[in-house]
């Protein structure tokens, strides 16, 4: 069976709605549930399933069955005119990144920045799609997670010492798309590896390291990725690390990985740090836009190197792809559909497209 | 003549104080003259002789004769509790740079965070050398610029279409040395490539195309070199460009390269980006310290990769060297040496270690 036959054609706005009723019937807030949809629903959009939809059902179920809190007692532990610190009460990731990307933007509106570092929250989906909230305001947004998963090995060592951290940002533009990066700061992202390893294919050297420390390009035996770019990626992975724990009065990702001074749950739990700049605070957005416009337009023009049909912008496929994913839905696997229809009807959501 | 012999051992403060008294003979007040000269020297201890005070002559005699303005009439172009755009009125990069950092650490004291915009300036000399300003106000220091230099090609593109631009971070740790990252978005730096070309080394591939648009190995035909870790580096320098440029109302740098619109010297000026983020006004800066101190020990612990003797943290072995030149000298280059004698010679300024 190939590719196109295990997939079926989902309108995005039906997706939207039915995940939305989900959220809703899990106990979130209306309000709260249309944003994580319609987050979860762009990352489709944008051909980034890993953090999509597909995990709808389990963020459901994990409200409903009680582990995740769908109404979290968000607090402010930290408060000044241009950063906040929250906890998150171990709510939902979407949500409670929701709520400190609000405050940012809040922020950001009254003293032109705003950093708003979350603790005790969990896995916040796409850090692009809180990043890109800004843009609807005219702010360049900013967003960042660290957890207590330690899958990449520091620059120089050969042993898993730090997150895959990824951080994300997100510029407006004028008429050309706004420019989105999104980059895990270790060569490859686990779920890149393990579908070579679902293939059989090979990976580049430069990913990961042998259990005996020594570079691979077999997926099923890379014991730690490698940092992007060695020292770069390493010490970004650091720095992102050090934004949404220390900052936050939580602990790195090694430590809340091992714990080894078993601190309590609200500094070993996912933490996230957000950052959003007004541009209308700076410069006027209309000579900014027309700038970046401007540069967008030449940028594409350059002559394409061996390898490349043309050159495009950070996030410029993401975001074509979501015209054309608009226009004539997404494509979505059979099997997840299936489990978002079987949810519905559990929890007597209907779905437009059956 | 092996390396040795072609330098001389400088004392760092020795240095420093003649810096200082040239920078103050060519017009630049003693506060800001201090400040310019500690910074150099700090890159001469970090083991960077090519942002340190081998600059120093040609920057004080480009003040001499005008070229250079030692006293910038700095105007501010934009004011909010968080944010600023300084217009540097063509000054000396560092020292226009030096206000641009002062005012987001005075900003960050005020509302936890400052941002500030610098445009119309010059080359400023080492990013982290500004980032770094921050650590003593337990803050953490960002700083990245832009130029009209564009000798990378954006990813996918086999001509030169963007800056190399440079970003810093400095973070503050307890007992620890702090953690600064330095890097250019590139895979190297231009002088890298230089160095490798002088001393006939191959470099590896991956960091430049030739002319043709190949991937190379000559340092002698580089014409482009090629962004760290494809299109995460890329989409980094489009970023700082972003922040420099058009968040200041300035050009992106490709646009200050080529300014095909014939826009006025202050846009196509070199530009700044700076923040600063008051650790205090989010957490206690104790435990960041400490949570800092524990990650370093732990980081270092890890076992290293074969071809490394240790696992270092980012500025780790720039701050090792550091305390041993400020123990033992600086070992400058003779026609360094030479050229500071000379024009302090000319200044009428004692230079101590004759």
């Amino acid at each position: 069976m190939n590719q196109h036959e295990q997939e079926s054609i989902v309108n995005a706005d039906q997706l939207q709605q039915v995940c939305s009723q989900l959220y809703q019937k899990a106990g979130v807030a209306r309000e709260y549930a249309d944003t994580i949809a319609q987050m979860q629903v762009l990352m489709d959009l944008r051909g980034v399933p890993s953090h999509a939809t597909r995990g709808v059902p389990g963020y459901v179920r994990g409200m409903i069955s009680g582990n995740t809190n769908p109404n979290p007692d968000m607090k402010t532990l930290a408060d000044s005119p241009a950063s906040a610190l929250l906890d998150g009460d171990q709510g939902l990731g979407h949500l409670v990144a929701i709520h400190g990307m609000n405050l940012a933007i809040e922020k950001a509106k009254a003293t032109s920045i705003g950093v708003v570092v979350v603790r005790n929250s969990n896995h916040f989906g796409a850090a692009s799609s809180h990043a890109m909230r800004a843009l609807e305001h005219d702010m360049i947004g900013f967003a960042t997670t660290n957890g207590g998963g330690v899958n990449v090995a520091v620059f120089g060592a050969r042993t898993n010492s730090i997150g895959n951290n990824a951080l994300a940002f997100a510029i407006p533009a004028g008429d050309e798309p706004p420019i989105v990066l999104d980059m895990a700061c270790g060569a490859a992202a686990a779920g890149r590896i393990g579908t070579a390893r679902m293939y059989d294919q090979k990976i580049p050297l430069g990913w990961g390291l042998d259990a005996d420390g020594e570079e691979t390009d077999d997926p099923s035996k890379v014991a730690a990725i490698l940092p992007a770019a060695g020292p770069k990626g390493s010490a970004l992975a650091i720095i992102m690390d050090v934004l949404c724990g220390p900052l936050g009065g939580g602990l790195m990702g090694i430590n809340k990985a091992y714990n080894p001074r078993n601190a309590p749950p609200e500094k070993i739990s996912t933490a996230h740090f957000f950052f959003a700049i007004n541009v209308a605070s700076l410069s006027s957005v209309d000579e900014f836009k027309e700038e970046m416009d401007e540069q967008i337009r030449t940028t594409r023009k350059a002559e394409p190197r061996k390898g490349f049909d043309r050159v495009t912008l950070p996030g410029e496929i993401e975001w074509e792809l979501t015209q054309e994913r608009r226009e004539n839905g997404i494509p979505l696997h059979k099997s997840q559909v299936q489990s978002l229809e079987e949810l519905a009807d559990e929890l007597g959501v209907p779905v437009p497209w059956k």
